[in-house]
């Protein structure tokens, strides 16, 4: 018996975490822009991306493939025929000048479990799937989520037309990475044969850190709107227009942004962002004539947030007639709330306890793969610290210790998963 | 005796609005850039308005010099000898894309007055100059007000060596221009043997229009004080940054904007403008973690804009700090207001009245050639009321019926001006 071989969800702390760091050191060589991790959706960083974890995998006792749209997947069987199946998934994809955990973190953590595994010989009651999906950024092509939507069955076979900005098709580009887009229909999971999908993440935001906790568990992938208010009142000279004769578009976007944070702060689980102004034909010696400003708001609870972006509708055109300016509102973007299973969720939390990480429920703001899944198959996700909530950027980190416990919970989870 | 000869200051009515209107109109002509008006210092189309105002100079009983600096001079000449000077000016140098009346009113309004009283045949106990400077705008080299500085012995020989955008020094410039730059020293009016410098301009404003009145008389060329707050707080992601870690630095912007706003509208005659605000690296799912925005205050009073520059950077710096947020405050600029002469400008409101035109004092809140006499020669401003306060734009408008009590009043105030 060797030192990793204590038991089911009894790894010695540490184990984990260097292993998971050194595959993700690793990963990160892997890139399209040499001097910074750029990875993107079928790329040539992504195909060998591909190979170096279907080597892991395979080392690892899994079956690999790569399915029709760009997914690895490898499969490590139950000890029983005709098992369920439990997917672990997350991405490999990544965005321009990225850090090196966003999305790798879940595949390899997923990896080395399932290698922790296979070198003890263990298998359980269900057949795991480790999904390295690989089209989760959205940065090459509009849409987005495409390995998961595929296996949710929620795959549209228009995004196949979608050009890259060199103007290369999705489907182009799965043909010449060696996928074939007629087999992606096939790779939607029979939900009854399907017991959900798991997967670990770092949180990409402050709300761990602040607590000191090492990992946490998803409550929600946050629904969103997004949209434009534009304002429109008179531009005048800096100089010669009396302050009560203005009809300034900026001072009025000043009293909207405060009313949007206000409604943000009273509303629990809410955050409402404005993260763009622009003042189009300004100078400094000229009262602004018309505004734009973006706005985006997040919450679990879709009714929260419908009734959120509602209030701050009302008031924003209440306070910008008040100033005799025009207030145009255009929200061009819904998505819906993803709620996570309560029953894997609690498994979740329950692993965590006996590993002795105390942990909190959180909802996730970032959109994630496991949002594919709403309503198809039942989904939980384990978030991990992040220093500085600071993710999509090379200085992204998360400490060994915290990757260590994440994965320690992972494993327990699975020992303790009924069919 | 013609319609035009009926007696000093009692023109008829309309008379000088259609002959202002006219000329304003052959000016229009004179431009740079085909299909727009644009007139630049020391431009083919600035030569061409020298020759065509010189003319007109000619006509109208006036000797005439293109000065050292390409200032434009017709004197009128007193019916005594050795009389002392009231100089009559403005501009006709343009903005790009400029409407007719910047500047050119000015000059064309001194023109029809002074032709009105040379067709009379009628001269004063002092000398008229009439100036047309061509360096007012400040669109073609970096520093303005050349002509009326150097006519106020204030012209600063470094400039000479400013270049424009194509690489061309004034220096060079000027000589293609066949002016003398040696000769600009001695430009210097002697301040002894001047009565003053009297400005009719449009107003650039909208207070005439909202009170419903032809003409005003300038109490001040406010004082300006311009410059950058730069906000730096932390971003964030839009989406898994709750709103109590948040270091939002367009938040703290917005509190700001609206404190500069406070405190102008409690402060009589201050305004105060953030022009331009830009969030930079922002995108509309990331917290904003730095804002800049500009700053403009102006006020006929220093010691008003000095006490609330001071009052704003630590309200601002407050609001700031109240957030985590660090506010630097860069101010770049700073204008001493210039008081009009009030002898002068009683003079103006008595012609005024003696014409039947209602007026009210307002201080300019932009700049003027007058401004370079500060502390020089005393000096007085004439407002005509512009359509919607529009200025620097093709559309910029001012009634020939104005132009016209403009003309009425400066004519009546040369015939009751005191040596």
């Amino acid at each position: 018996m060797t030192a990793h071989d204590l038991g089911h969800g009894a790894a010695p702390r540490g184990i984990f975490g260097a292993a998971i760091m050194a595959r993700l050191d690793a990963l990160a060589a892997v890139t399209d822009e040499p001097g910074v991790l750029t990875r993107l959706y079928l790329s040539p960083a992504h195909r060998h991306a591909v190979e170096l974890v279907a080597g892991w995998m395979t080392e690892a006792g899994m079956q690999v493939a790569l399915d029709g749209i760009g997914s690895l997947i490898g499969r490590y069987e139950a000890d029983v025929p005709d098992a369920p199946v439990l997917i672990i998934g997350s991405h490999i994809d990544t965005v321009r000048n990225a850090g090196r955990f966003d999305g790798n973190l879940g595949v390899v953590t997923g990896l080395e479990v399932i290698r922790a595994l296979h070198r003890r010989g263990r298998r359980y009651p269900f057949a795991i799937e480790l999904a390295a999906f690989g089209d989760e950024e959205g940065v090459r092509f509009t849409s987005t989520l495409g390995g998961s939507r595929a296996m949710a069955g929620r795959f549209e076979p228009a995004v196949l037309d979608e050009c890259d900005g060199d103007g290369v098709s999705r489907r182009e580009a799965l043909a010449a990475f060696g996928c074939d887009a007629a087999a992606i229909a096939a790779i939607a999971r029979d939900p009854a044969r399907t017991l959900g999908y798991v997967e670990v993440h770092i949180e990409q935001g402050p709300v761990l850190e602040a607590r000191d906790l090492a990992v946490g568990v998803v409550t929600a992938i946050s629904g969103a709107s997004r949209g434009t208010i534009t304002l429109t009142g008179r531009a005048g000279h800096a100089g010669t227009t009396p302050m009560d004769l203005r009809a300034d578009a900026l001072a009025a976007a000043a009293e909207i942004i405060l009313l949007i944070e206000r409604r943000a702060r009273s509303t629990p689980g809410l955050v409402a962002t404005v993260g763009q102004i622009e003042t189009p034909g300004g100078a400094v010696n000229t009262v602004p004539g018309r505004v734009r400003l973006t706005l985006d708001l997040r919450s679990s609870s879709d009714a929260d947030r419908r009734a959120a972006l509602s209030a701050i509708a009302d008031e924003a055109e209440a306070a910008a007639a008040a100033r005799g300016i025009g207030c145009a509102i255009a929200m061009t973007y819904e998505a819906l709330a993803a709620p996570c299973d309560a029953r894997l969720s609690a498994g979740l939390a329950a692993a965590a306890e006996r590993q002795g990480c105390a942990t909190i429920a959180l909802a996730s703001g970032a959109g994630h793969d496991a949002m594919a899944f709403r309503g198809i198959l039942p989904f939980a996700m384990l978030f991990v610290r992040c220093r500085g909530g600071l993710s999509h950027h090379p200085d992204e980190y998360a400490a060994p210790g915290d990757i260590d416990a994440a994965a320690r919970v992972l494993a327990d989870f699975l020992d303790h998963l009924d069919t």
